[in-house]
């Protein structure tokens, strides 16, 4: 793990593992327009701590995207059991949002500087009416889906490719090639589970995978059609984005150097 | 089935099954101080059928219960084919309201004055730190909890029994005379899902008799206790109300007279 190049002078880092419901926040990511998870939890930890306190997050989740295992890191002088800082978290915290567990880690560590590997969890309710108890964390679909052929069409994603096509058009990223190592789509009473694992994931990536993978559920083109959407490099010819509740970020590990 | 005595000049009863969050409601039925599901039906059925309608509940669910299957009637002369009234209802409702289903039903039906069975399923989600993307339908419990014991002590109340200790105060029911056909335990990862079946439930009896038995589950009595406390007749003795949000009405069934 490496450590910020800008050496802080604060003497501890601390280490959260964040589970929130998504949707009541416009993401992770400060914004002028709207409550997002980071300034919530800012504002908590400054409280805490008595001192002003930017969190450092793993991954910057989209407006109505839930964690059940998102990451976040603060340096801090405050001198409290690292390990029970997320009682104390909690109580400055709305319901929605919840430090599952607390930690020091190497002074300076900075989550999004290091390799790590991230598993989403995406949920798609097929009924012809939506189950109000469990919409809240899936996405709705009303035509019927062929499960057997999205799970065909995954096998194209997994491994490293360009995901161009897969890809927000509006990226910053220096390259678009990621590695995916795990699609795996499971069926159980009405919901579908798709759980997606790569080494990094492009703006709205996943989301536009299920999208696609929809379109082929529901019989739009066959599978191999998944591997010309790929080598093209066109965004507009994948599905659309599905939408965000449906998603949830399972876990965020990071690996050794 | 019965019919109302007062029959009805209005040509036809529909008969809904509804499903819904009641995290924003004050429950099911129609008070002065707060929002409710029979309020927001009964708009939403008089604004498709453009009268006055007032729909009929069977069971009045208590402030911020669920309900995965619900029952409402209503009388009215509108003639829409009545399996598709639901699709027009759920144009007309919040998302957290969902009718699942509509039919045709026997003209002036009352669903509380015929026999039925209703299925309650209780969930609480053990843990050290609760988990936001489960806690909106479960009770959270802290404390360590002996399934085993829960499952002893629930043996005690299936049958027939005057649940009076089992049941609010302020009760209005003319006997307290109930049984219960089914009482299961089980706990699968931090969830215990308790599911309860009964020809009929006083005020908060299934909130205190889960409230009674996560006394058990922590060892405040041993599960013959349970016994004592039915015989004494005495709400004081029972455990406390087990919070709303855990509590989601499962099923309603009409029996044949």
């Amino acid at each position: 793990m490496k450590k910020e190049e800008d050496s802080t002078l604060l003497e501890r880092t601390i280490l959260l593992h964040i589970a929130y419901d998504g949707t009541n926040y416009h993401g992770w990511q400060i914004q002028p327009n709207g409550i997002t998870i980071e300034e919530v939890l800012n504002r908590a930890v400054s409280d805490l701590c008595q001192e002003e306190i930017q969190v450092i997050g793993a991954s910057r989740t989209d407006s109505g995207v839930h964690a059940i295992d998102n990451i976040a890191v603060f340096s801090t002088n405050f001198k409290m059991d690292a390990t029970k800082i997320c009682y104390a978290l909690n109580q400055r915290l709305p319901d929605d949002i919840r430090i599952m567990k607390s930690y020091e880690t190497t002074r300076g560590f900075h989550p999004r500087r290091c390799r790590s590997k991230k598993e989403y969890k995406y949920q798609i309710y097929c009924d012809r009416i939506e189950d109000p108890l469990v919409s809240r964390y899936t996405c709705f679909e009303y035509c019927p889906v062929n499960v057997e052929k999205m799970k065909e069409a995954a096998k194209y994603l997994v491994g490293e490719h360009d995901f161009k096509s897969f890809c927000a058009v509006r990226t910053q990223a220096r390259t678009t090639v990621r590695e995916i190592y795990k699609l795996d789509i499971t069926k159980e009473g009405n919901i579908i589970t798709i759980i997606i694992e790569g080494n990094g994931f492009l703006f709205n990536m996943v989301r536009i995978i299920v999208g696609t993978l929809l379109k082929v559920g529901r019989g739009a083109y066959e599978p191999p059609h998944v591997q010309t959407i790929l080598e093209a490099g066109n965004r507009s010819l994948a599905g659309p984005t599905a939408c965000a509740k449906g998603l949830t970020l399972n876990k965020y590990t990071f690996l050794e150097e």
